[in-house]
C-alpha cells in the first residue's frame, strides 16, 4: 500500500511579508519523512478568513492529513479556529473540556482567564483536542485537519502530540552522493539510472561553493535492495562520488 | 491605487522531504515587500508535472505575479519549464537566443554543451528571458509567471533581474514594539486599537524566551502618520512596550 500523504498550511502575515522566517514547515518535513507520511504540498497564506477558509477546504480533500500552524492565539489577528469551522461547516464556540484545561493552568500560576485568552478555547464541534505540553492552550483535530500554534516550540511539540496518534508507512530510506561535477556533466548517465530504476527517486540538488559547481545526488526508496542497486549503478560510471 | 499582488511556487521532493530548507521564499518576500509589491500566497509542490501545471495556473490567475523557484536544470527531475508552457498551452523547444548565449559561455570556459545542457535552452514560446549573472543557463517570464532556478545564488540574482523590470507600490513601512507580556494581557486594548485605524495592519508574534513569554507587535501601513498614530495610542496603554 502506499504511504499516507499530507500537506501542510502555514498561516499568518508575517511570514508572507518576510519578517519571520518560516521553520515549521521544515520541522514538519523532517518529521513526517521519519514517519513514512509524504508531505505533498505546502500553502502559505495571509490572515484571512476566505484564503485559510479555501486553502483547507483544497487540501483537506486532496491529501489524507493537513497540518495547519498559526493564528489560534488570543489577538485580534487570531481567525484560524473559526476559519477552519467554517470550511468545514460546523459551529464554534468556547468549550468546557478546552476551557477547564485553560482555567486550571491559569489559576495555578496566578493569570486572569480573561475574555481574550478565553478565545482559545474556542474549538469547533466535533474537534479533538492536541495537547500543549508547553503553554496548555490546546490545538485540535476536525476531520484530517489538524490544527496547532505557529510559535515553533508550541508548534513542535503539538506535531509530536499528533504523530503518536497516526498511523505512519513505510520509512522511506535515502542515500546520497556528492560530486564536484557541474549538473550538465552526469545528467545523461543518470538519467538512465533513473530510468532503469522506477522504485528508486533519485533528485539532483546542484550547489555553488567557492565559486565551482557541485550536485548532491539523493537516491530514496522504501527498499534498501533497490535502493543499494541503483546507487552502486551509478557510483561505478562516476568513482569519484563520494557518498555522505 | 492598491500595491500589486504576488505569490511564489516552490518547486522540488528535497523541500518537502525536509532534506532541504527553503530560503528562496523569504528572500523574495524581503524584496517584494521593499518593493512595495504585496506577497499574497506561497505554494510549494514536488517535482510533478501536473502538480506543478495545476498550482501555476491557479497562482496566475489569481495573482499579478508569480515567481517560481527550482526544477530548470539540466537533469531528468528538471520538469519546470515543460510544466509552464503546458500550464499556458504554448509550445516549448531550444530556443536560439538562448542556445547562443549558453553556447558562448561555454566556449569560453572550455565546457561541452551537450545535451542535457541543452536542455536549460528550452524556453516556451513567446517567454522573455530572464538573465542570470551566475551560471549563465536564463530563466524566463511566460504572461505574468518569472521561472528562476533554485540554487540560492541563483535564484537571487535572477529575483533582481526580474525586480528592476517591474512597477512597484507604494512601500510599506513598519514599526516593531516588543513586550515581555503574554499576548493574553495585551489582547484586548490591541484589538480596539487595530478596529480605530484599519489603514494599519497590526500583527501580533508571540514568542517563547528563558521561559517566559513575549509578544513582537508589528504595525504596517503606507502612511507614515497614520502609522505613528496607531503606535502612539498603544504605547499609552502600555508605557512598558519597548521599540525594537
Amino acid at each position: 500500500m502506499a504511504n499516507p500523504t499530507a500537506a501542510m498550511l502555514v498561516i499568518g502575515d508575517e511570514i508572507l511579508s518576510g519578517r519571520t522566517r518560516d521553520t515549521n514547515t521544515g520541522y514538519l518535513a523532517e518529521r513526517l519523512t521519519e514517519t513514512g507520511i509524504a508531505l505533498k504540498e505546502v500553502r502559505m497564506v495571509t490572515d484571512d478568513h476566505d484564503a485559510i477558509m479555501a486553502a483547507v477546504r483544497a487540501l483537506s480533500g486532496a491529501w489524507d492529513h493537513v497540518f495547519t500552524s498559526g493564528g489560534i492565539g488570543p489577538t485580534h489577528d487570531d481567525i484560524t479556529a473559526d476559519a477552519i469551522a467554517a470550511a468545514f461547516g460546523v459551529p464554534i464556540d468556547v468549550r468546557e473540556d478546552a476551557r477547564a484545561l485553560m482555567a486550571a493552568h491559569y489559576e495555578k500560576n496566578g493569570i486572569e482567564l480573561n475574555e481574550s485568552r478565553l478565545r482559545m478555547a474556542r474549538i469547533p464541534d466535533g474537534a479533538v483536542l492536541i495537547d500543549n505540553p508547553v503553554s496548555i492552550a490546546p490545538g485540535f483535530t476536525l476531520g484530517n485537519v489538524h490544527v496547532m500554534a505557529g510559535v515553533p516550540a508550541v508548534f513542535q511539540a503539538m506535531v509530536q502530540s499528533v504523530l503518536a496518534t497516526l498511523q505512519g508507512g513505510d520509512p522511506v530510506i535515502s542515500r546520497t552522493l556528492r560530486l564536484d561535477r557541474a549538473e550538465g556533466e552526469i545528467a545523461g548517465p543518470l538519467g538512465e539510472v533513473a530510468k532503469r530504476h522506477p522504485a528508486v527517486s533519485i533528485g539532483s540538488y546542484p550547489f555553488i561553493r567557492q565559486g565551482r559547481f557541485g550536485a548532491n545526488l539523493v537516491f530514496r526508496a522504501t527498499d534498501t535492495g533497490l535502493l543499494n542497486e541503483a546507487v552502486a549503478e551509478f557510483a561505478a560510471a562516476f568513482p569519484d562520488a563520494a557518498e555522505i
